[in-house]
């Protein structure tokens, strides 16, 4: 049975965990507290960057001979594989930690078998303390794991009566200062924050994260089929890597040095799935669908969205495009249901996440 | 100083005011708590029915004797003026009561004075007690004789695209059941129901109240410009009373019996603000605005628009008529801005209410 002491320690490796969101890919974001034989705490960690040490060895380095007799409690099963860094499980077995409570078991093939080698070394090993909060936590990782293409959050930003700008095209701001704050955050989660043609063309958007101190910045990546972007394009700035995708035979010769993946058209668009794949084998294992209606229709029809977060804004206007345009619906048995996960009020506005039914 | 029995009998009394929401007008809702010298509660009433005994006589009534030296809490500072019934002022102090607490003073020029009253006849009155939470009990009713027309509360059901029906025009059932039930209360609460011609034609609508046990129907009102209607509409049926309201010239020969409203016509529609007040001088404080999409602009361009009341269905459609059209607002700085003021799930639907900045 879990112990009030228990469920502090796993809330705590989760709130770690969570601080390494965005740059941790391909990898999961992990958390990690140790106790000492008498229950108090004598270390943390959590996973912060691909490459670097797990959140296991970060907290074991800060407990040193205190591990001893203790327990672990990790928001993940810790790993069993030598990769870049050496095996958790065993790096706890050797610390002398007595008993390991871990949140979620890991669904990665290659890192699977941690409980296994702990128990076989004599530690009492716990699994499922606080999993809908850790896999909540590890939402993007998880579902990269399961679907074998990245995790994508659609955001979109609108009035109460669904406009994401006005007749006249204008819309800025239609959301407060604290939802774009909020947005610069879910940036700074994702590996990559994602626009179609007509965004680029309308908004010259620059997507860097900002306001955010210390934040690993996201790949920006347009969709620019035939590479109408002008060099002077807000979005080529240094502020953070940029990736164009463009049709496979683009003529991209007035852009320069700039990263292209070259897609093949069908229909003369460029296929989800193939763009999701090709980021994915480019270790991205989440991406922040930010625009426009069409390229979040098209994502939609594709079932690949994993999750809608919508900034709705206490403003009527009556007249203008909606969020979401041509998602192949023309009755009302066809529409695409969800369920809604969160409700919260940002500044003035209200925040909705919701998750598409069967995701 | 108010103590916390204060606070619970006035909480009692306005709960028990609201019971009254849709029967009363032209009058406000009102509810009394009467406790004994003691402190005990010996006797309640509401304000049931416009003619009928107000809150205080109500609760008089329950109390008998043991009102005297005890203490009366209103929901509305009591009338001093002889209508219908006699003045509550009077009775409260023929009744031998001690003291009395209101939450709210009476803005209605013709009923004001009751506080004065009760203070020459050496009663103990104060002002002010739950002041907001009773004001919001009777927001339709402090909005009309502030405004000298009816309070207008637009309901819309619309997905989280914004989109009110599909793109064929299906609309059943954007939103839930539960949701389904919460508009029945809505109109329920109201004295009147408004649709316009397009929602008329598209979907036969009732406009009843079901399910609701007690409820006092609203009337029905369709606007029906050139009395397009057939005698076989559902909104002639008897389940509750309809006003037709048409242009002065329109031929309704084929509607004999049906109630109308004829109004003069500016650039072919009727005018938003006449027909309010001629709603106003029918006894009408409260007007529950059904749709359709260019009737509620026609009302928010009016600027007679008192709360929105949405509820969005995690449901996404990409095409689509959306809850609002043609609020005359063409570029952003133009828009209609509002303050949200309550965010409630209703079954798997979100119940946004929000008021017009200014309102």
């Amino acid at each position: 049975m879990a112990t009030q002491a228990d469920i502090t320690a796993m809330r705590r490796a989760i709130a770690l965990a969570a601080r390494g969101l965005g740059s941790t890919s391909p990898n999961p974001v992990v958390g990690c507290v140790i106790t000492d034989a008498s229950g108090h705490q004598v270390g943390e960690g959590w996973h912060q960057r691909a490459g670097g040490p797990h959140a296991e060895i970060h907290a074991l380095r800060a407990a040193g001979v205190l591990a001893r007799g203790g327990t672990a409690y990790v928001t993940l099963e810790p790993c069993n594989h030598t990769g870049r860094t050496g095996p958790c499980a065993q790096a706890l077995v050797e610390a002398g930690v007595a008993r390991v409570v871990y949140a979620v078991g890991d669904p990665n093939p290659q890192a699977t078998g941690g409980a296994a080698t702990l128990r076989a070394a004599g530690v009492d090993v716990e699994e499922g303390l606080l999993t809908d909060e850790a896999e909540a936590g590890n939402l993007a990782w998880l579902t990269s794991v399961r679907t074998g293409r990245p995790f994508v959050r659609w955001k979109y930003a609108a009035t109460l009566d669904g406009r994401v700008a006005a007749a006249d095209g204008t819309s800025r701001w239609i959301s407060s200062a604290e939802s774009r704050a909020d947005v610069h955050r879910l940036r700074a989660e994702a590996d990559a924050v994602l626009v179609g043609g007509g965004t680029l063309r309308t908004d010259d958007p620059h997507l860097a994260v900002r306001g955010i101190e210390g934040a690993t910045q996201p790949l920006r990546i347009a969709l620019d089929t035939y590479a109408g972007l002008l060099p002077t394009a807000r979005i080529l700035d240094d502020a953070a890597p940029t990736l164009l995708v463009v049709a496979e035979d683009a003529d991209t010769r007035h852009l320069p040095g700039v990263d292209l993946l070259r897609l093949p058209l069908h229909d003369g668009r460029i296929g989800v799935h193939e763009l999701l794949t090709q980021l994915y084998a480019r270790g991205i294992r989440s991406v922040l669908l930010e625009g426009g209606p069409t390229l979040a229709g098209a994502f939609l029809t594709a079932g690949a969205v994993d999750q809608v977060v919508g900034y709705l804004a206490p403003v009527l206007l009556g007249a203008g495009p909606n969020a979401l345009a041509d998602a192949g619906i023309t009755t009302l048995t066809q529409a695409l249901r969800l369920d809604i996960t969160e409700t919260t009020p940002i500044g003035p506005d209200l925040r909705i996440t919701a998750t598409p039914k069967g995701a």
